[in-house]
């Protein structure tokens, strides 16, 4: 198991090897994910559930608001198993959740959960109702105010249907993104994906700002991440998007950001690592949209898959369902960094299912 | 796979268990490699990529300045690859370069390379030209301002043909070093050795100072490290020599120039850790002279030998080639204080031979 390079430089990730890595989860609902056959990233009727499951799991092993783990209604569990098989391997050196808009709450008592005040999002086809400024300014603010003890931050993401609300991003702010965007199916419903998009992006016609258009058209993870990783690279924090292609939707936010307001950023210490799945993906092009950046950045994928299981559910995985989610992309990173085996992986995520 | 205690007391390396460790590698180049036949210590006519290529791979795992891994004319590759596989079993907690004199720059963008403004020193055949004062006095400031967050520092080096001018800087320094200096080769040369360190001597005689000794004979990784171990201790910085007769080397300097100035030093915190492969070896004798220092000091080696691997590049260790470097027996040392085992670290390097 390796880290592979898909832009930039290869010596990021191994500067970081050993090192102290947060992870930080940013949870969020938008109604776009009740669109039916939009997502899989859930329990049918129940998909609202899972950031707030993933959250749980994550933190402590048990799934407290439900019985059962978040999986697709093919059976394919959440990638956040990923993330908790490495953190319990090799901990993160701390761990903390942020609500960007919560239906249900996760059962945590003792892991930070920061609260923004957020609510979830509507859904983008009838508009998304975000106060984009202030949700950005938020993200800004809390990069400005945290107190970093450790040498990088990981972050990810759980949000349904946020693949759907990162391709309405990228294309309203004017980038040619069509066809480049991943999805938690093997066989995307471009149909109800596209008629979705569709609607969200007549429905900003005529807006010009750019945070207008966010406003209708994106989801709160992808605002107020804009502005936590503009602050923290402002202050100089390393900082590892840990996804894939709706990672590289935040990213194209703050290009326009920067565009439009004529400032540079120096991207020396961002880099963004996802997994082989994504990476693989014949329907996206995770390089693609990265190469649509004005600044340069550090990409890479870990070459982790299931190769080595047996079990039914996790081979779906090689075949095309789920690829990214829960930061799984940067944990795999993270557990390249720390010496954890692709076998130690598997071997844990199997114990989850049994 | 187990510290063996070679001089002093078990308990410095038992007291580090665990703790944090830096990894300084200093790299360096000296004209005295070109002579033809002196070192296997790289690829024939680019031996003096070595250092380059060892720290390239050591902080990324790939060899930027060339396609393979330095490696022997008989195909044994550079002791680099035990420190790389320890490093990504249990990575070291920061790793810096040294930049003390070399040909190439190793393309290295995110890991610390200190750069002082040296050269690569002459052949000391016709006089290795080096300000010593200036070079030793640098290592002692290094040392002065260095801001350490570990609780030790592991000191290892890349230069080729360093055991000749361990060798000569021994010799004109008055110790009686005759055959106790080790060699990358099985059979070492000791006819070319020989006449390249009579002349390196014929060359300095005359000269009663100590410095003006060193300037004719030495390299500057001794040279410079000399000040900087001596500096680290005065701070009472743990510090850990990783390597062989190399480092036995830069403690008869340390000695020579403490006996000069009437000066003494506490030694509690200062260790040397070299590898089985320089402990056994029946052509050189490395306790013999540490058993020349005037103060006590606390040297080790670690029994790791290639006995679990078939592979036939691996094989030449235990055979009696390469022996030692680029920290190789300290990394080993760092190895057991972290609970990593012979077996890991076989397969670790095996994987890097694939």
């Amino acid at each position: 198991m390796t880290i592979k390079t898909i832009l930039g430089s290869s010596d990021l990730p191994e500067y970081l090897r050993g090192k102290k890595g947060a992870f930080f989860l940013s949870l969020s609902n938008t109604d776009t994910a009740k669109i039916e056959g939009i997502t899989q990233a859930g329990i049918p009727g129940m998909i609202h559930l899972t950031p707030t499951l993933d959250a749980e799991f994550l933190c402590t092993g048990e799934v407290k608001s439900l019985k059962n783990i978040a999986a697709t209604p093919k059976g394919v569990p959440t990638p956040g198993l990923i993330t908790r098989a490495v953190h319990m391997l090799h901990p993160f050196s701390s761990l903390a959740l942020l609500d960007l808009g919560l239906e249900v709450k996760p059962k945590i008592d003792y892991f930070p959960l920061y609260d923004f005040g957020v609510t979830p999002s509507g859904s983008i086809d009838t508009g998304a109702n975000i106060d984009a400024v202030e949700l950005f300014e938020k993200g800004m603010e809390f990069a400005e105010e945290y107190f970093c003890r450790n040498d990088y931050i990981i972050l990810g993401e759980s949000v349904p249907s946020g693949t759907t609300t990162a391709l309405a991003t990228a294309l309203a702010l004017g980038y040619n993104a069509h066809d480049k965007f991943s999805s938690s199916f093997s066989n995307a419903p471009t149909n109800t994906k596209q008629r979705v998009v569709d609607q969200a992006l007549s429905g900003c016609e005529g807006e010009e700002g750019l945070f207008e258009k966010l406003s209708h058209v994106s989801d709160n993870m992808l605002v107020f991440n804009a502005g936590l990783v503009l602050g923290l690279q402002k202050r100089k924090i390393t900082t590892v998007l840990a996804g894939g292609t709706q990672m590289a939707a935040l990213l194209l936010i703050i290009n326009s950001i920067l565009k439009q307001t004529n400032q540079s950023i120096s991207s020396h210490k961002l880099a963004l690592c996802t997994t082989k799945w994504v990476y693989e993906d014949p329907n996206s092009d995770i390089k693609g949209l990265l190469e649509m950046l004005d600044f340069p950045i550090n990409a890479y994928y870990v070459d982790f898959d299931f190769s080595l299981t047996h079990h039914p559910a996790l081979k779906l995985y090689d075949e095309g369902e789920a690829k990214e989610g829960v930061g799984a992309g940067g944990a795999l990173m993270y557990a390249c960094l720390n010496g954890i085996t692709k076998e130690q992986i598997t071997r844990r995520v199997e114990s989850f299912l049994q």
